[in-house]
C-alpha cells in the first residue's frame, strides 16, 4: 500500500510508493522504446491494461476490445489504490495515512501517432467530456476530496508512454498548491467581493497585451507572474468554480482554444513536451463565490528545475507580453500546414 | 531593469527577465561546449568575467589575475541587478517593483576538471566560509530581505557551466517557500514550544531508520515525507536559525558530512546532477525560537517535473528509509577509490 506523508514543517502532503521502491539502478529511467505494436495503449492491446472504467464505443463493440475511439482505465502502476480504508495515524511526530485513491488513465485516441493537437475539436470535446464523466463517477466516493485531471505529453514532460493519454488522481486529501490559490482567492474575494480571477479576465481583455486566443466563451492568457517561458493559463469568462459543472458550449468552446494554443505551442516551439493541469474546485462544497476554474498550461523549454522546485521561487527569462507577441504572430494558415503534413 | 512580480492569487513573487528576454529560438538551450581553454571560470580568463568580489589568493596576488583558489564575482547575466530603488507599483490589479538584488557566483576552486566533492574538507569549508562573508557583506544592504545559496551541479540540475561553482541570490521579499517554513515552524513552536526541526532531529536519531550521516556537531538525514528519491538534508544538530551566524567547528563538521554525501550520491548514483539550497532564516530579526538554518539536497534522478511544479503535489517512488539503507550500505572505500581514480 502506498502512504500519503506529511511535511511537518509545511504541511505538504507527499505520496510515497512503499510497493515498488525505486533503486538506485533505476535511474535515470531508459530511454522507452516506442515499438507501436507493443504500445499497451493500442486497439488489440486491451489485455495488456486494466480492465476499462469507460469506453466511448460508437460500433457498440465489446468492453476490453478494439472498436473504441477514447478509452479510460486504471492505471497499471498506480501511485494510489482505491481499495482500503484511509488508516490516518501518527509515526512519533509524523503524520501518515493510507496512500488511498484513483489513478486512472484516458486514452485520448486509438490511433498512436496522433496527438491531442491533431484531434478534430469535437474529439478533443469528447476528451473532456470523458474528464467530466468521471470527476461525477469519483464525486460518489466519500473518501476523496479532490480530482487532479493533468497531461503530461513528451517524455522530457514526464510521459512514459508516448501513445496520447491524459491522467487523473482523485485522493483524500486537497493538495497544497490547491488549497493556496483557495486560500489566496477567499482573501482577495473577502477583502474585494469580487472573484480575482474574474478581476484578472477583465484586466487582461482590457490591457489586451497578454491575451493569446478566445472565444465567446474561454480567454486564453500568459499570467502577469508566469513562472515559466509561455505558460498559458485557459479562463472561462463566465464565474464557475468547477470544471465539470461547466455548459455543453463552455466545453465546445474550451476544446477549440486548446486546440488552437496547442498548435501555436508547437509552431512556435517546435513541438515541444508540455504539462497541462485543470485547476477547478475541491470535492466538497464552499469556494463557489471566489474560485474560478481553469487551465495551466507550461511546455518544457528551460530546465533550471531544482532550484525552483527546492525554493518556491522563480525566474522567468521571457516576459509573458513578449510570449503573448510571439503566439499572436502565428501564422494560422502555417499552424494548418503543420497540421495537414501531420495528419 | 528585470522586474519582480507579484501572482494575484498565490501571493509568489517571479523575476521576469525583461531586457534579456529569450525568443522561441532560443528554446531548448543548446548543449554547452566544454572547452577549459574557453571557460571563463578558469586561471587566465578573470577579465572574462566581472570583476571579483571577494577571492582567497594565498600567494597575494592581484585582485583579477590568476593565483586565487576561490573567487566570488558578480554573475554576468544577472537575475536582479544591484544598481536602483525597489520602486514597488500596481500596474491595475498587478503588483510589482523593480528587480533589485544581488546575484553572485562563488566559484569554488581554480580546477577546471574538480567537483565540489573532490575538494578537501578544508578547502570545502573554504567555500562555505565564502558563502558566509557574503551574507555578512549583503546584510548591510538595507534593501535585501533574503540571501539564497545554492548550488547546480551538471546540465539537468540547471548549471550552465561546468567548472565548480555555486551562486548567490540577495532579494528584497523573503521567497514564498521561505515563508511557508517560517510558518509552519512558529506553528509548531506555538504548540508545542520547542522547534520542529529540533524535534525532527531527535526522532530520527531515536528511530535511526532514516539517518545517513552523522558526526558531533551535524546529521544528515532522508527526510519523513521526502519528495524526491534521496532527497536529503543535512542539519546542524545544536539549535540556530541563521546559517551565518554558526560556530567554526559546525562549518568544519558541516564540510565533512557534505563531502561524505555528495561521494556517496556519486557511489550510489553514478555521479548524478544534484541540487542544494541553504535554508536560513530572513536577514530581518525574528523567528530565532522557531526556525533552524539547515540544507536540502536533491540528486535530479526523475522527469516528472512539470505536474510537480504546477500542483505542488509530489510523488516520491523511493521511500526514504529504503533511500537510507542504499546510502548507509555505500562502501567507504569504494568511495575512496572512486575518488582517488578521479583526482
Amino acid at each position: 500500500m502506498p502512504e500519503l506523508r506529511k511535511d511537518p514543517v509545511l504541511g505538504r502532503w507527499v505520496i510515497v510508493s512503499t510497493e515498488r521502491g525505486k533503486r538506485p539502478s533505476d535511474f535515470p529511467a531508459r530511454p522507452k522504446t516506442h515499438d507501436p505494436k507493443l504500445c499497451p495503449f493500442c486497439p488489440g492491446s486491451e489485455h495488456l491494461t486494466p480492465p476499462e472504467v469507460f469506453a466511448v464505443r460508437p460500433d457498440n463493440s465489446k468492453p476490453n476490445s478494439p472498436g473504441w475511439t477514447l478509452r479510460v482505465i486504471s492505471n497499471k502502476y498506480p501511485a494510489l489504490k482505491i481499495e482500503g480504508e484511509l488508516n490516518r495515524e501518527g509515526e512519533g511526530m509524523f503524520d501518515k495515512m493510507n496512500g488511498i485513491g484513483a489513478h486512472e488513465v484516458i486514452i485520448e485516441t486509438p490511433h498512436h501517432h496522433l496527438d491531442l493537437a491533431d484531434l478534430s475539436v469535437h474529439e478533443i470535446e469528447m476528451v473532456i467530456d470523458a474528464y467530466c464523466l468521471r470527476i461525477t463517477d469519483l464525486r460518489k466516493d466519500m473518501r476523496f476530496r479532490y480530482v487532479m485531471l493533468f497531461k503530461n505529453q513528451g517524455e522530457a514532460a514526464g510521459a512514459s508512454l508516448e501513445h496520447a493519454h491524459s491522467q487523473l488522481i482523485a485522493t483524500p486529501i486537497i493538495p497544497k498548491r490547491v488549497l493556496e490559490e483557495m486560500k489566496g482567492s477567499k482573501l482577495y474575494y473577502d477583502y474585494k467581493e469580487r472573484c480575482v480571477f474574474c478581476d484578472i479576465i477583465h484586466q487582461e481583455l482590457s490591457q489586451g497585451v497578454r491575451v493569446v486566443a478566445q472565444n465567446e466563451e474561454m480567454v486564453a492568457i500568459e499570467p502577469f507572474a508566469a513562472r515559466f517561458p509561455f505558460e498559458t493559463w485557459i479562463l472561462p469568462k463566465c464565474h464557475l468554480t468547477h470544471f465539470d459543472r461547466a455548459k455543453d458550449k463552455e466545453y465546445a468552446a474550451f476544446a477549440s482554444i486548446l486546440k488552437e494554443i496547442l498548435l501555436k505551442f508547437r509552431v512556435a516551439l517546435n513541438d515541444p513536451p508540455f504539462n497541462y493541469i485543470i485547476h477547478t474546485g475541491p470535492l466538497v462544497e464552499g469556494h463557489e463565490k471566489e474560485y474560478h476554474w481553469h487551465v495551466e498550461l507550461f511546455p518544457k523549454l528551460t530546465r533550471i528545475a531544482g532550484f525552483e522546485w527546492g525554493t518556491g521561487f522563480y525566474i522567468n527569462p521571457t516576459p509573458p507580453e513578449a510570449a503573448a507577441d510571439f503566439l499572436n504572430e502565428i501564422d494560422i494558415d502555417a499552424v494548418a500546414n503543420v497540421e495537414n503534413a501531420r495528419v
